[in-house]
């Protein structure tokens, strides 16, 4: 039975508070009329799409500045659920306060420790304390419910709207290549368009050579990989898992021949999904 | 000059407070005998090397449980110092308070989010606050210099004996498997000693195979990859720097010839030096 059938309205799942990028982020991949639902943490959203309390899930994936979530990709491991999407939001920050206020009187700022970092040449100017918290928007959320006056956070534009707050800086951020790709999760994949991403996760055995081998499988098929990453596996120190995104369809003809012949020489794959490349 | 002729005592440079891990690794790797010096972050570190204020540095490189510390590695690449060392420390951590206590009365725990997120199966049985900091070992040093009687940080047992604290529970780490493996870093990198390892960046043209074609240069000599990591290159979006390490010293003839067959097809590479292979 298909859910979307019966509701209406699509419920995506998210981490953080209401206003927090990831939302944004179905926003724009879903469009407005969807209804997004905030959890706590990232297991907590897997958890909502597995046991079909929404009928999907988003979770941010890599920025191009920080690199991957580790979370996530641990997470993708070890899940069922599969990739059906991808989606790329630019990540503009603000600093956002009660009231408008000169940037002088800023005795505080709060937000996640990565939107903080992403505003260092800004903030090294303000002469005010740094406080990392959880979240940006519930930063937001957090400056508003025990009315600090004399404090700030940094969130979206779109997070100050939510909670009704002043914008007293925009686009705050060093460098203004700050992008997040997000993930949809779902259970299952998307179906071939013609211009397609996969992904996946893979291992080698511990032998020289053995991970040329495998990428082999799509050099002689003139497949492009667009990402490849190491993680612990988490099982025996210093052995790796490689998570590789390729430009293709599972479907597609090249691309099954390639994880074929990954899965001769591997000691695992799992196929994470295909899904329509983000443009 | 030689620093080491005139002085009688090997100064290392760490991040964190006194007490951190970072130290203990030093100590592990040096002996007793050397003198730590605390820095405030990792930027401070190789500074303090590159300026010679200090002998050598240690920073931490990559932990076998949450994958690569970013800012090592962005640092690695801007920096013009070299990898003259490995060291693999076991992390365990332990609960400490200014006095016994028990479990039950303790309201708020103080640490390092990933030594937090490290001992979660732990914590979730406390019933307690948890409150993310940048340094465990300054965690205990605030909970003594505040007397928050009601609190605990989570850090080593050295961080406890030199803040002279009591220990309510070691080994509270969810895994075992926990070890972080940290670079020593210096003007030069080592000798050949016959049991090496090489660290490298290097990035590739975007085509398909360029990976692989890069790889073939090591696969063909039969040198065995130990670790393979792409990085965001934080100049253009997805485009990827590639932090190689592999088995034998950049002065070995086989190895000699693979960096020359990689730097003919990189766009770039550098090498960050050969050290011999902590065991």
């Amino acid at each position: 039975m298909n859910n979307n059938s019966i509701k209406s309205v699509k419920t995506v799942a998210f981490q953080g508070e209401k206003g927090a990028y990831s939302e944004e982020a179905a926003i724009l991949f879903f469009g407005p009329s969807i209804e997004t639902k905030p959890y706590k943490s990232l297991p907590e959203v897997f958890k909502a799409v597995e046991e079909k309390h929404v009928d999907n899930g988003i979770v941010p994936a890599e920025n191009s500045l920080e690199g991957s979530v580790n979370q996530t990709y641990d997470l993708l491991l070890s899940s069922e659920l599969k990739v059906s999407g991808e989606v790329i939001l630019r990540v503009s920050h603000c600093l956002i306060a009660n009231k408008e206020m000169s940037l002088d009187s800023i005795k505080t700022v709060y937000s996640h420790p990565q939107a903080l970092a992403q505003c260092r040449n800004f903030l090294s100017n303000l002469n005010c304390d740094l406080i990392p918290t959880y979240d940006t928007a519930g930063s937001v959320k957090m400056i508003k419910e025990k009315k600090l006056m004399d404090s700030c956070a940094i969130a979206s534009e779109r997070a100050a709207k939510i909670y009704k707050m002043s914008i007293l800086a925009k686009g705050i951020e060093d460098d203004k290549n700050n992008y997040t790709r997000f993930f949809i999760l779902s259970k299952n994949d998307s179906p071939y368009t013609g211009k397609d991403k996969t992904s996946i996760i893979f291992s080698t055995k511990n032998v020289p050579g053995a991970l040329y081998s495998a990428l082999r499988e799509f050099a002689i098929r003139r497949i492009n990989l667009t990402k490849i990453e190491s993680r612990p596996t988490r099982i025996t120190p210093w052995e790796y898992n490689f998570y590789l995104d390729f430009e293709g369809h599972r479907s597609e003809k090249k691309c099954k021949k390639a994880l074929e012949g990954l899965g001769k020489k591997a000691s695992f794959v799992k196929i994470l999904g295909s899904y329509p490349k983000w443009s």
